[in-house]
């Protein structure tokens, strides 16, 4: 079957002719129906030297993958040939104290997960081919009544990432309380909608481009606020003076981290969502009190099924645009160019 | 001023010519912009004898209320007077671990509140009058932004009480879980709209009455079932066989609470809200493993503060009669007719 | 190799040869260094008729089980031969909700458990042999420096069921707070250590033997109180009043039940540990508001890491008679006589 | 009577002749049995100028202060004379949402606190009289049976804040799970009993001093390293390679802070207790994935009752030394000089 491989570090991916895998024990294929292509591929294309990640090319791409049970391994059950499936995306040992309870995104045994820190499109073959290999069977979720695979396959990182950032949080956001979202991205539109579904709190939208204020505001967002130097006062102003009660930054930016810590609330939360390379620095009066600073990465399995029982039922929107698996190699030139509406998925397999 | 007043048990309510209150230290006294007719008066007035509560007539009716600040007594700080407010119904001791805490709805020191176990409307002087004691100033909420006290007055006692029952179940409710209400009343629809604005849960009603299933459907539940037979297996098929996470009986019969407990989910609630007088028998098999049964009685202050900021945002609509003080008494006749559509508000006074 | 063998509802167990297992792909064979004789195996022999279970004889008895790791099949990875490890007991189907977070006894698909509702030891062979069959990897926790297997064993079942009730229940037991335990038995005197170990609350034991009282008191209860008339009483002025916030029935009669309701605060916990067959007639004015009464069954994988980790530590005693496995059959026929003191283990093998 | 009054900044406090207190409405007058001396009095003799606080001389000095009632002014309920009380120190407005659940420390409207930000021995007259003004009767909280006024006037400090500190990081503190606690100085060693009267989690000792690192072991600390460059791995070693779930730092050092990051687990709390001054830069890769950092102030009235429960029940320990009012600024000589051991607790009257 043909692949879309990285077939090594600082090179562009290469449509190649690989073995369709076969299950081993334990071990499931999934056709892929939706492969999604995310940004951080182009960063593993570009920016990644020999022996900086304790894995590396060639592999297949893809981390963000649907579709449907292709062929299960000996001592696989509760899953049938055909059933529409989400992989979840990170793979870890899942013995520890964090993957027993499917956090598999914070396994505190890496070196015993099928590669250390990485999974599938990350140092293992993903799913941009027709078939693909997942070597634990705990790793697929089923997708509830009639969800699109090409729907799907983005929700496993990009939906899913800003869902458990907001999901930690929900004891804060109760009625008369309101959530900041940095950034109305891929993770951020995605943010502000997760959070009019399962909270009543406030919605407040910052960002500098405004097409994505309007965005925000179409999703739901209560307000919308330009990133500029005004915003932590409009954002005070806007809450009674009191703050934000919870901070989601999806760019993480020392600008925009500096906004979270001005425009918070004692005891509440800010999360780092965004890897913009920022720093924050953190002293006793620089916060307000008992604000809790704190990154998020990917989010558990659990959290998975949520997201696409949220998408299932509407709740959670998000455009893509569908490529074959001819053309994947053009998505990744379109993505870096900037081109895009939405996500770009590739559609490797059909039903 | 005039008051509409019960002067006996077992007698139809009077307008009678009361003083004017004067506040106390500590005290405020209201201008009753809304005070809600409420079932539980009907029983006031007809179903106890002296002697069968610690308190008893006379005293002015009305214990949903909500209004202006007229007046404060001396220490009373953070209210001025025309300052729109609604009282928070259930008065407590006001030191003990539960009020210290604002739900004075479980106060456990009776015996020190004003009245033991009752509350303004309810042995002491309530809001069917202009002016209105209220004995200490913590019982008092801001209302938000615009809200009109004719709308906030019944969402103290019908609005409180369900978003207690539906709040203390959160962390039940995440996308995919399944909530019940059985009985779309007066209680019963404002829990739909509770669920709808606060969880991503999927929402079934039960109820006799085809308007009623309507009402339900129209405020956004995702199933109405007739309250038959087969509603525990109609309710289990919709969850896939599951059952219900959290199951709120706004009727409490034996009928509904063995419908509550037939179509629950191990580790799901059952908390009975109504007080329909029935039993439910509990063992060790008769019921899931580990569902919770409960019952709850009115909320806490906090929580009249969350469900005012719901309804300040167009969260949560109740359809209401209004009625000058002067025809009170009609409200009250008309409400025991069952002649009324949604709450029946009495406005003794104006902004 | 030999075996202690249920042959037949409503027989003796037998000691019979039986052939060794061979893990097939994810499962493990365990040496077994402990398997505790339960009273509810007594049950097993005595109380059941072909088509009362889902399942039934010929199997090996021994459903709380301890040893080490003997062999491991295709596909499992983190556990090495000769590993001390104790085994999970709820097997369940692994896919659903409540098995992806450990959560086994609460399976909601036991069809497609090993054997419907049952494991080894109920149904599938237990540890009453020398070695023992486990269907899953996941079912084994690796038993924390230095703990005998003979001491890890029973509290697989008679320290899990307790531990899991009373962490359910922590954040009603802060410092003020008041515990009761009725029954000091096999799992009473365990949650009694549990509560001093995990919690600040004050502890109270209730029995009807004074020996038992005073094993409670030994073992750090505040207070013992015989189950007698006044023993609610007793309970509540100790309390100042207000009532225990958290009561574990572990006998679970209509005796047991009714003091659980009569001596507990409002907000409070009544969970039915004890398999005692009583039934609580619940209502809106039965019990203290909002007090909630369930039952439990077993606990969790993660929970069960925790219990290891206590007894480890030495915070949880219990007292073991051990048994070769040529004398098991004689273990429970002491236990059927009531001649025991502490837990009956049975030795199949030794490290 | 006599007080101990700071009259400027910048100088020593001097032992003056002050009015009797008189109770208005909603007000308490408190005979003090004893009063704390903190190092933070210190910094108020010494570090400030005009202008720098909201608050300033003269007022009597003692923020830690407990003893019996003394006098109540009008609508004061609850509160008999003679009754032993510990003042709760932090005075907010008590209507905002912080101070309704009696988090003061967090009041949102220090504007509209008795003098904003400030409280008793802290711009208004604190402790260190016969006589202490108390400006609302719900900052007393009962003394629990037998507990010495002069032991629980530092609880209201020292015990507080770092039970404050373990409290909100229960969940995070299972059996398996470990804490640590940087400085054993006297939040630190009150932090370390605290850990073990409430949790089952291993707890390790950090300090730069062999006698304070001996009086943690003292107290129950299962590992007890100094504060060196190789701490981190030591503690790191301990847990198993996993990491610290908790760290208080109490110090709050560059060092400390930049140690408890390292030593830190995924998904844990590092809590900044003490007023070292140092920053800690958080960025993405610089924590251990959503481990939160977060400062703590202080405590909450209802936890103020619960640090109280544990000392009356015998499970904290803490060293004083009593001064007659007279010699109070003696206490404070000795203190900055570093000779006491112990709290110094000035007796202004006796019961």
């Amino acid at each position: 079957m043909r692949a879309l491989r990285l077939t090594a570090w600082q090179s562009e991916p290469v449509l190649a002719e690989v073995e369709e895998p076969v299950p081993g024990p334990g071990q499931v294929v999934v056709r892929v129906g939706g492969a999604g292509a995310c940004h951080s591929d182009l960063h593993l294309m570009h920016d990644f030297r020999p022996g900086m990640l304790p894995w590396g090319p060639p592999f297949t791409l893809g981390h963000e993958n649907a579709g449907w049970v292709h062929a299960v391994g000996a001592g696989v059950s509760g899953l049938d040939v055909g059933m529409p499936v989400a992989v979840y995306g990170p793979w870890g040992c899942g013995n520890c104290a964090r993957c027993v309870l499917g956090a598999e995104n914070y396994c505190e045994n890496t070196a015993a997960a099928p590669v250390p820190g990485g999974g599938g499109g990350l140092g293992l073959d993903g799913g941009m081919a027709e078939l693909m290999l997942v070597p634990h069977a705990r790793h697929l979720v089923p997708l509830p009544g009639g969800l699109d695979p090409v729907v799907a396959a983005p929700l496993t990182d990009a939906g899913l990432t800003p869902y458990h950032a907001v999901r930690r949080s929900w004891s804060k956001l109760p009625p008369g309380s309101t959530a900041v979202v940095i950034g109305v991205g891929g993770l951020g539109h995605l943010a502000v909608q997760i959070l009019r579904a399962t909270t009543a709190a406030r919605v407040i939208a910052v960002d500098t481009r405004p097409e994505a204020l309007s965005l925000a505001t179409g999703l739901g967002a209560d307000l919308a606020v330009p990133a500029q130097e005004s915003a932590a006062g409009e954002i005070r102003a806007f809450t009674g003076g009191r703050g934000a009660d919870v901070v989601l930054d999806c760019v993480g930016s020392d600008a925009t981290l500096t906004l979270g810590a001005a425009c918070g609330r004692p005891l509440g939360d800010l999360t780092i969502v965004g890897l913009g390379g920022g720093t924050l620095p953190v002293s006793f009066f620089a916060l307000p009190y008992e604000m809790s600073v704190q990154t998020t990465y990917w989010g558990s399995r659990p959290e998975l099924a949520e997201v696409l029982d949220l998408a299932a039922r509407g709740l959670l929107h998000t455009t893509t645009t569908t490529f074959p698996l001819a053309e994947a190699a053009d998505a990744y030139r379109q993505l870096a160019e900037g081109k895009l509406t939405g996500r770009a998925v590739v559609t490797p397999a059909t039903p």
